[in-house]
């Protein structure tokens, strides 16, 4: 094990290009000498790639490279787990944290040592120094192209019923219109996953007005970047594909020129002095 | 008016300090030459301020600000407004656009010129050129501290019944509670609204275990930062204060070590290869 601290930090690095990443994040690359990430986010940081070792995997592959992440930390590394959008969001995060628990590692906060808190922990127990540098989530970034759709009380759904039933997002998508959340839809549509996205706005609708703006927002930030605003009542379902962020309107959200603004209250509370 | 363009950037500087502001939003405060903002936030970013005007007030300003904002503009002035966390987060942006839509102005896009649009306008109508540079919203810069607790599906309710009825809020905190969201409280507690956060977690207590983890984090990434994590029954009320973000874990929120985690389900699903 040496004498060398296992760090494990997991950085979002934000929707699309750096523009948008962190300059903690950015130090948190930089300063790791190995960094572990889906193979299509690593091209977005790969300039700040020198002489750090590199594990990538495909998608799907969370749970190895949760895996790989711990093991190249126990041998003494600083690593670095970078996820799109924010770390801790549908992201890696926690999945390590779920590791380090399965495996029974200690698990302390990464610059704790600085304290001096070192001194209470077992040192027969190997243990991983861990911290998570948060980024502009995907859904923030979406929302940022829209207008201004999050100014009021929000949720955020996945529609991927991979690991959890799909009754707990039903349940969850009734509460949001119920609620009149404006809803944040993560994963909407993909090939295999073709029906629950109308689903999911048709529960929606019973609780909201066919005229609900609806943003749609495809690869915020990234090359083909595509935005576009529809009504409830005729979204384009189709068009939708798994690089898709949906953001359904509460029952004030309107729409000012190409945007869509969901009102806190200070124009019905105040007059604004013309 | 002059030949110049009205333009307006919302520009979320991340919670604390520069550590978490993206080079997009450090661009457009270089960028502009008028800054509008709460007194409270300038100061964190007071060494990007050179030659820029400043314009800003004391909290609860906001419509000021935004009619400061969009008079600046109208002057042929690139301004930008800065809101703290995200600009679209109970912030800035929206009510911007609210009060170019009450003036009856022209808004477009920032940026959109590039693509030729400009023909398209009304050129007797003087227009706003808007966008929103979003930035790491307070609740996530929360969330990173506390662990992942937001790695399912989550809300985000604000307390502040000031432009929000209590009904409208205590609705929204059952239906997060039914819907086994996890709730991320903003303005949970200040001194003339000292019942509202009881009152809140009662409710979601109503759908919750007892010993359910609450994380509550004071001025993330700022001076005098706290992070400390609590159960649902005895969570210390209290010592909550308006620079406070609460972080209620869903049914399956569970700690490791000093972190909350909210599992996505893999390990449920997949066995780790001990």
């Amino acid at each position: 094990m040496g004498h060398r601290k296992s760090v494990i930090r997991c950085v979002g690095i934000g929707p699309g290009d750096e523009a948008h990443l962190t300059r903690e994040a950015l130090s948190a690359i930089t300063s790791s000498n190995v960094i572990v990430g889906y193979k299509g986010y690593i091209k977005y940081i790969e300039h700040f790639i020198f002489d750090q070792k590199v594990i990538s995997t495909g998608m799907t592959k969370e749970l190895e490279r949760a895996r790989a992440a711990v093991d190249e930390a126990l041998l003494g590394n600083k690593v670095c787990v970078v996820s799109s959008g924010d770390a801790g969001i549908y992201a890696m995060a926690g999945l390590i944290l779920e590791v380090c628990n399965e495996l029974g590692l200690g698990v302390e906060r990464f610059g704790a040592s600085q304290n001096g808190l070192d001194e209470d922990q077992d040192q027969q127990k190997p243990t991983i120094y861990f911290n998570c540098v948060p980024g502009v989530p995907a859904f923030v970034g979406a929302a940022s192209l829209l207008g201004a759709p999050l100014m009021h009380d929000f949720c955020s759904i996945s529609l991927s019923d991979l690991l959890t039933p799909w009754e707990v997002i039903e349940k969850r998508l009734r509460m949001a219109g119920e609620g009149d959340f404006v809803v944040a839809l993560y994963n909407p549509r993909s090939k295999r996953r073709d029906w629950q996205l109308a689903k999911a706005l048709q529960i929606i609708g019973d609780y909201r007005q066919g005229e609900t703006p609806v943003g749609l927002v495809k690869r915020a930030m990234r090359p083909g970047e595509s935005v576009s605003i529809h009504q409830l009542k005729d979204f384009p379902v189709e068009s939708v594909d798994m690089e898709s962020i949906v953001i359904v309107g509460n029952s004030s959200t309107f729409l000012v020129g190409p945007f869509m603004v969901t009102p806190r209250g200070y124009l019905t509370k105040y007059s604004l002095n013309k």
